[in-house]
């Protein structure tokens, strides 16, 4: 028999009857899909079905009950998308049926050994070895590969430690994409020379489906430090193909374009730990990207904490990465930010910093103040 | 100045003056990211700038505003996946905003051509002129090989007009995709063979995401009549890449896995419309399965319909394509469907014949049963 993996459900239900029968409905929809009373006998029955292994009432405000059920490794056939497929593919369809947690099993660490980089890989790549990164990005769409060269240098100037594309920017006439990618490392280089910092530029990776891989090798090819990319819009399994080639080497920042609906209501999708933390890691992400609390998005201080939780949980192989909480941060934010996050996180601040004069003299402030509230808060060197 | 696309979006406020604020920040969160007032004035601002069009207060119980935002071609930088970035990325993740439709653009269409084939090229391919077609599937995962193709044979003796496969088969050691795709071809030509009809196998594509498309053109050589994918799980731009590729060349079906909440609450998400209707078709999909009403997911008779409208409706360009109603389909209710859905339909039906002692007579009585039920009720030759 191949070992199992198991899946928590939350689902909305009266009582522990319906739970129930919901739970054994789940193991059939995700695995044989056939009526329950036509599942082959044997092998079928015994290993590719679903089995529920335990069911308990919900212990938060939602009510409902906790379905913990179990998969064979044999149903995965190797097939990252396939997981998900297995993970929540039909009943992601259906009212209050959520994804809060996996539980890996020694095959899903080999199909995902996650990030090639990771938390402590970031950090020696930049040369921050404690504290709190900084992520800035060259933005609007609409400006010419000149102008946003330009602010990469100076914010590299400014010492950020990653400068990336916003996720706008693609291929557009005003900035075509390899222009903007020989423009922009050299923009970033130039004054790295400067600061003898190591700020890496991370541009956003997109295309058409046969472009995603040449166009994240140029980046490489071409000096980047990192790349970005949207697993909502170019595939789940992108990420991880890319950090589990040894040829490719660079780290993945991940952004949470049109992943939805599935990440913002409490009764369905996927519970913030598991689609910002365990995913990510599962997909080979370094970083990623999420709308943090107290911007112009509606995720609760407390959801992102589950997200550092889900970004630095012990998996049992995939390593620890950042949060990059970001979306309508600025500066006033930062010592509330710091209480949260601590040293583990990588403050993505876009706008606040793009409406500065000075601003290379703005991300030095920036870069000091944050350097400060680290060590005010007396956090010292992570522990990964 | 480039010429602008527009989408209409649902929008949960109190009033006009909260909805004309949320409208005038989607106008700025889809495009240039950064506060208003340093929006760079000029090309920036007059072009790449969303544009608020019109607001209307709802017209259904959901109560809230339409607003109907227009968009510039240049900042799609003929991107298909920048075009759904544009449409939905960063609002998708805010609750009380909807995308219910889009109006495109001549670029748009150039952009997406849309399917190759549409309904009327199935109906060309199968040979079946008039009233519905059927779909069955061959599952569940964990059968051999031989098993499965034994299915597949039997429901083409049948007279089934496409046996797709189950999404859960991917490249399991029980079924390996290449063998599969051999046995499966092999098995319904030799049906096809004896029955005189051009019944087609629809393996379903997937894989890491670098061997997506060596998957589908693996079918093509194979002698597979079309494939299957997930674009939730691939990504979006797969389906459209494969259609607009001319050395491809088969049909393209599209399966809702991990779709998610996205597209099953009023008011966040996509309308049905839009989601299973319209992108399928921007996305080159010939028929979209989807959870149909009164099955054991929550679609309504309504929403069913919304669909049908957009897989069928007017777009200046892609073709219409066929619904592919499925999940707990009986042959007790094909008279129902046949009232909704008309002769525009392809009925997916799954477990209903796999429990069918004597499946291939089984089939016949479908068959049969269908095309009598369209003569009955006097629908003639589809418009397209």
């Amino acid at each position: 028999m191949a070992q199992r993996f198991s899946v928590a459900y939350w689902l909305a239900a009266a009582d522990e009857r319906e739970a129930y029968a919901r739970a054994l409905d789940i193991c059939v929809e995700q695995t044989v899909e056939i009526p329950r009373d036509i599942v082959p006998v044997g092998y079928v029955e015994d290993e590719i079905l679903g089995r529920l292994e335990a069911l308990l009432p919900g212990s938060d405000e939602r009510g409902g009950f906790l379905a913990d059920i179990s998969y064979s490794e044999d149903d995965v056939g190797g097939d990252f998308l396939q997981l998900l497929n297995i993970v929540f593919g039909n009943s992601s369809i259906k009212t209050g049926t959520r994804v809060e947690a996996i539980q890996l099993s020694d095959g899903l660490r080999a199909l995902c050994p996650g990030p090639r980089f990771g938390a402590a890989g970031l950090r020696a790549r930049t040369g921050i070895s404690s504290g709190p990164l900084i992520m800035s990005a060259i933005k609007p769409v609409g400006l010419s590969t000149g102008e946003l060269a330009n602010l990469a240098h100076k914010f590299a100037l400014g010492g950020m430690h990653l400068i990336k594309d916003d996720h706008g920017l693609v291929d557009q006439p005003t900035s075509p994409y390899a222009e903007r990618l020989a423009a922009c490392v050299a923009a970033v280089e130039e004054a790295n020379d400067k600061t003898g910092y190591r700020c890496a530029y991370v541009p956003n990776i997109t295309g058409s489906a046969s472009q995603i891989f040449e166009r994240a090798f140029m980046a490489r090819e071409a000096g980047a430090g990192a790349v970005m990319l949207a697993p909502s819009l170019v595939g789940f399994d992108v990420s991880r193909s890319l950090a589990a080639d040894p040829d490719f080497g660079l780290p993945v920042v991940s952004h949470p374009t049109f992943a939805g609906a599935n990440i913002i209501t409490p009764t369905t999708g996927f519970s913030h730990r598991f689609f910002f933390g365990t995913l990510q890691r599962l997909m080979g992400v370094d970083a990623v990207v999420f709308p943090n609390f107290g911007g112009r998005f509606g995720f609760s201080r407390e959801e992102c904490l589950s997200i550092l939780q889900g970004c630095t949980e012990d998996l049992g192989g995939p390593k620890p990465i950042f949060p990059a909480p970001g979306g309508g941060m600025t500066f006033e934010r930062i010592p509330d930010m710091q209480r949260a996050y601590g040293d583990h996180v990588i403050y993505l601040i876009g706008g606040a910093l793009l409406r500065e004069r000075e601003m290379v003299a703005a991300c030095q402030a920036l870069r000091a103040g944050i350097a400060g509230a680290a060590t005010a808060s007396g956090s010292g060197t992570p522990a990964y």
